[in-house]
């Protein structure tokens, strides 16, 4: 018995930090994916191990099943926070594993498994192989994306779940079923990030586009197949340090800072409605791409203002800026990911060139096509 | 008889482009000047010649006084438009020069000169000796402190002029003179740009810092000892057709504009006060170049969120950026110069290696005071 899963990462298009402040944001899936593997023992198998296997770092954890069980003496069925109490027993279990300390987040990582699998399969014997697309810790979303695709996994196998066929032997999950993977991944990302906003997951679980306004989400689709350079300039960020930066120079210049938030809000309203109108009836691709173009360099120039640029964002600015790409922060800033649009008409050349010289820079580059779909599930798979 | 004026350059603080649509922008004097040493011919001299040398260009010319005189058959000695006849006149003079083409603006420059001579001194024989450190064409006003200087050097030998001491030989212009002076140069502007705004020759005039706003300016004094390191990228800009750009940006999207405007407009008044407010009751020169430094990086942001942008000013603002500095363009840019402030706690060797850096990619740095005095004249040199 064996399922995968697959969800995607996001990026935030637009209206990263102004969001804080009230103003509307856009974020995206991106068809990088993290894939859980889940395979239930055979009478055949060790019957009393829960394994998990992180493909990416090469490290395998095990636990025996009756240690778990013996962890957690109540769980709910129903997506609910880790107690205090659970999240000592999961701290236990996570301790033994001597984690090596080079390894970003994973000991919070291994815990949101624990608790999800536990409350959500229970105490059954199996192992979940983890692997991933997504650069860890640099804001395209890959703990949601962890969450969301074992979530996922763990619920197919639940009474009850409903699916449509989408393509290739992938299924997704019907709307109750999906809205209760997406609560249950919040549940896991609390356990990594503490306080999360749940866009992450969200965007993970539905795909597509999703803007986002003092907490409440419109969903929609895109009409523009838009395709992204991600490059990750490797530079860890500190995101409460660069949203507190943020919140303390709206202290020092109120009127400024207000205006450039109102900004970034108008721009997030267009950027949305050029995504959302009918192609080509309006506007052809191309005109589509250059206005979106145009927002994202403006958006750059208003997140500068912020102060949340770094002298390696500035890099990959200059290096993009050569070939007459358009590129912005995405994200936190201070390092982390910038996205460059590649024009549908771009040759593949230009954009060869383009990843050798920011590769040379020693950043890591990704292409990735925006807005796809969120999570799904294949039952067919043997990998 | 002899008389050397020096007048200084300008840079804009803030507000560049942002006050074409109706925000405030703040232009400030700069301790780089042009000079002109103003010789009229005595009796052991050639009688019959004006000469013109331009010491950066080694370049020299001269003219018939009988030509120029039959050149101009009537002239005002009150500031006057060069009327068509007259700019028909002085062209015909520039011609027989065979100006070097690689010589950026010096035709228009030559014109100007020999409007303002013959308005203000008519025909009598002297050589015009002009030298700068200002850079040409490279919107630090170099060709408006030209205008000032000279404007300066012919009406001191005029009747009823008032002057009155400053240092070491230095003289300036009574009130009413110096705004005879103001009006003369910018009767010198409009023959070199057509329709120059009159901020540089005022700035260059009267010296010191000037907001304004849709037209209507106001003088301050800074209290703030600023000195700036001035980056001329050696890139041309076409200012007309980056304010175009701006213009078609605010078409494309008038609420994002708006705001971006706004801001700028915020931005410009908040720099005001703190460039007015006493020192150090309120605030620490440190604290004041603080809050600078984040002004300008605020409206770097923005002004890049308007397009005006270049490679080359990304190159000067990620240099400067290793080294902590803040930076903005200044002018008009897609080129042009960057100013960076330079605080006064900050060691030499730190801007010996900025400059060392800087220089290394093919820029031409200057340093300068912010804010000192207007235009100068001085009897007492023989240089």
């Amino acid at each position: 018995m064996e399922v995968k899963s697959r969800a995607p990462g996001k990026i935030i298009l637009s209206g990263e930090h102004a969001v804080v402040h009230g103003s509307t944001a856009v974020a995206s899936s991106i068809d990088l994916y993290t894939y859980v593997s889940l395979r239930f023992s055979t009478p055949s198998d060790d019957q009393d191990s829960l394994k998990l296997q992180l493909k990416e770092t090469a490290l395998e954890f095990s636990w025996p099943i009756t240690r778990i069980r013996a962890s957690f003496p109540q769980l709910s069925s129903t997506p609910t926070s880790c107690s205090v109490e659970n999240a000592k027993a999961i701290a236990a279990l996570v301790q033994d594993l001597n984690i090596p300390e080079a390894n970003f987040g994973l000991a919070s990582g291994v815990s949101a498994f624990l608790w999800l699998y536990s409350s959500i399969q229970g105490f059954k014997p199996a192992t979940v192989l983890v692997t991933s697309e997504l650069p860890l810790g640099s804001g395209l979303g890959s703990s949601a994306s962890f969450c969301v695709a074992l979530a996922a996994a763990l619920l197919a196998y639940t009474d009850s779940v409903s699916f449509h066929v989408n393509h290739q032997g992938w299924l997704s999950f019907g709307e109750k079923d999906l809205e209760l993977v997406n609560q249950w991944a919040f549940e896991g990302e609390k356990i990594i990030h503490g306080k999360p906003s749940g866009i992450d997951n969200t965007v993970s679980a539905y795909g597509n586009i999703i803007s986002f306004k003092l907490g409440s989400l419109t969903h929609m689709k895109s009409s523009v197949p838009l395709k992204m350079l991600i490059t990750n300039t490797k530079v860890g960020r500190n995101t409460k340090a660069l949203v507190a930066g943020v919140g303390e120079r709206m202290l020092r210049h109120p009127d400024i800072m207000a205006f450039v938030f109102s900004a970034v809000d108008s721009l997030s309203n267009e950027l949305t409605s050029i995504l959302k109108s009918p192609t080509p009836d309006e506007l052809s691709v191309t005109e589509k791409e250059q206005k979106i173009e145009e927002l994202m360099e403006m958006n750059e120039g208003l997140l500068q203002s912020m102060g949340v640029s770094h002298a390696t964002i500035q890099t990959v600015l200059q290096t993009t800026l050569k070939y007459k790409l358009a590129s912005k922060l995405t994200g936190a800033g201070g390092g982390g990911c910038v996205l460059t649009l590649l024009p549908t008409l771009l040759s593949g050349t230009v954009v060869d060139k383009v990843v050798a010289e920011l590769e040379s820079c020693g950043f890591q580059c990704f292409i990735a096509g925006i807005g796809g779909g969120g999570v799904e599930i294949n039952f067919g798979v043997s990998s």
